[in-house]
């Protein structure tokens, strides 16, 4: 049996605050890691960073597949790195983990940002880890953050359970659409429009150009009889061609207005506050939920249980009184 | 000392089923009592009447301030009521708890609907009790169904928590709004908009018919833009004047349009079955976390460690882990 090298957690500490990619992909796998032995080193890994987290911008990308989300990630990705940011991009697709990791998937996919030594490519794990799909993601993020990266993007396939997750972990969330929504919408999940701070009209070249601003008039007509934000920021709509690296530009001017009126409101750092926050009580409530469903006499009754409220023959409450009472 | 008059379960359930409002009236102030005494007998006459509910049609009706919420119910609940409906009208008030009780206020209010023989007003408790809000709101409308109403209309404020909270227990979720939205937009809660079936511009009369129309069609092409529900329905947007009491009847065709499409595709009984499933999980969670933040030393460290997390001086992950040890 080989050995696999490892290090020690001050090595990876030093190589990530170093910004040594090697190291940072390691650490990174430690995180994602399922082990328990590995828990305790990515932890110590976790608080050490800590400190040096935080300055970069995370932005949020989602989309329906077809959106043309890759070369929108890989065009912008490398606009931004022509400006001189070192750019992060965590994938979350729900569906990698059963095609086992969609590492070179994702490669092959934004190729040339993938070359790109201002940019670092990382699909992020999904499952049914700790605290749900966002607390890996999360984790990377921080020491992807520590490693030296200024903007995170942080894309999802707009379809699922996720977009919210990510959401609740990134400053700016950007939602990718095309013209002629009726039938694409069919695909997005309700509600992730209200998430959008922008909604980029995609694929606006060639025949495609005069379709794209016709929905972009009726997105703005449709966003301005939605309630504004928390952050009283009126979501913006733009169009792009990733294919011809139009538009790019002007969504960087939208996140860097975004970014100084947060700021000043501070909302920006209140946003932060309450997501970290959030992230505790998710833990928690993530700990509660588990010891409870994975305590015998309730493992053994809560389907049966399920049904019986399910159609209605025993009361909700009764029900969950009665699994409260086995649990404790 | 006095002694309340009390009555045996068995009478209370008898007493529900045979329609008497009086002893309905008692036990929905059992089921929302907070003396733990009353805790059981509250659970036993909802098991008994439990096999009666589940008849009516449950509609939510929110929307802020101001946009006529008390003259529509009452309009509609009294066009209702023609068309020999048996009607309920639970209002959730959170501000209610603070004035001790809007019983009057409602009765005030809605004088003509109080007083109908088919219809019954009673605001609903709100606050922390168990499962929140919604969890008093919904034993109160299984009450009401077992003791005869076809309809429970519940109403909120919306502008808080509890709008959440009451399309997780209805069949149906009507908004209501004003022409000129840019104002009242700031009013309403973020999301609110995509959770109603049907948005209705109220106050549709005199010189306001035109503005409403404009409304009108300008939120049917906003709705257009956003993706349908899970069940398929495309949220309709209807003008009525509650004063003039017109345009009340195409509001409950639509509702019954509704009922009918959904019971076709057999939505309306799995969203039911989910709902019953959501409620038993939501109190199973309440009592997790009733119990972790009431423990003695995570009482005392909660608010300490929260900030710490807050201002990202410990990671959200370690900080819940040392909460959890300190709990188990």
């Amino acid at each position: 049996m080989f050995k696999k090298q490892r290090h020690t957690a001050e090595e990876y500490v030093q190589g990530i605050l170093n910004h040594d990619r090697i190291l940072l992909s390691k650490a990174i796998t430690l995180v994602e890691s399922k082990l328990s032995s590995d828990d305790k080193i990515a932890e110590f890994i976790l608080e050490k960073i800590l400190p040096f987290t935080g300055q970069s911008l995370r932005i949020g990308i989602t989309g329906v597949p077809g959106a043309g989300k890759s070369t929108f990630i890989e065009s912008f990705g490398k606009h931004l790195t022509s400006l001189g940011k070192k750019v992060a991009v965590l994938s979350i697709d729900p569906t990698s983990q059963r095609t086992n990791g969609s590492i070179l998937g994702d490669k092959t996919r934004m190729e040339e940002l993938a070359n790109d030594p201002n940019a670092f490519i990382r699909p992020s794990a999904s499952g049914n880890t700790l605290g749900g799909v966002h607390s890996k993601t999360r984790e990377t993020m921080l020491l992807c953050e520590a490693a030296g990266f200024d903007i995170i993007l942080i894309e999802t396939v707009g379809v699922g359970q996720s977009e919210t997750n990510v959401k609740g972990i990134v400053d700016f969330f950007l939602l990718l659409m095309l013209a002629g929504a009726g039938d694409e919408l069919q695909g997005i999940k309700r509600g992730i429009m209200e998430m959008a701070d922008t909604i980029i009209i995609n694929k606006a070249d060639g025949d495609n150009v005069k379709k794209c601003e016709i929905a972009k008039r009726e997105y703005q007509n449709a966003l301005h009889m939605f309630p504004p934000a928390a952050n009283g920021w009126y979501p913006k709509v733009l169009t792009t061609s990733a294919l011809n690296k139009s538009g790019l530009n002007e969504i960087w001017k939208v996140i860097g207005e975004f970014e100084i009126v947060t700021k000043e409101s501070g909302h920006f750092y209140s946003n932060r506050q309450g997501q970290n926050l959030r992230w505790m009580h998710d833990v928690i409530s993530y700990y509660l939920h588990y010891s409870f469903f994975n305590h015998g006499s309730v493992k053994e009754q809560i389907n049966y249980v399920e049904n019986q409220v399910k159609i209605g023959s025993v009361s909700a409450i009764k029900a969950a009184k009665s699994m409260i009472g086995l649990f404790m």
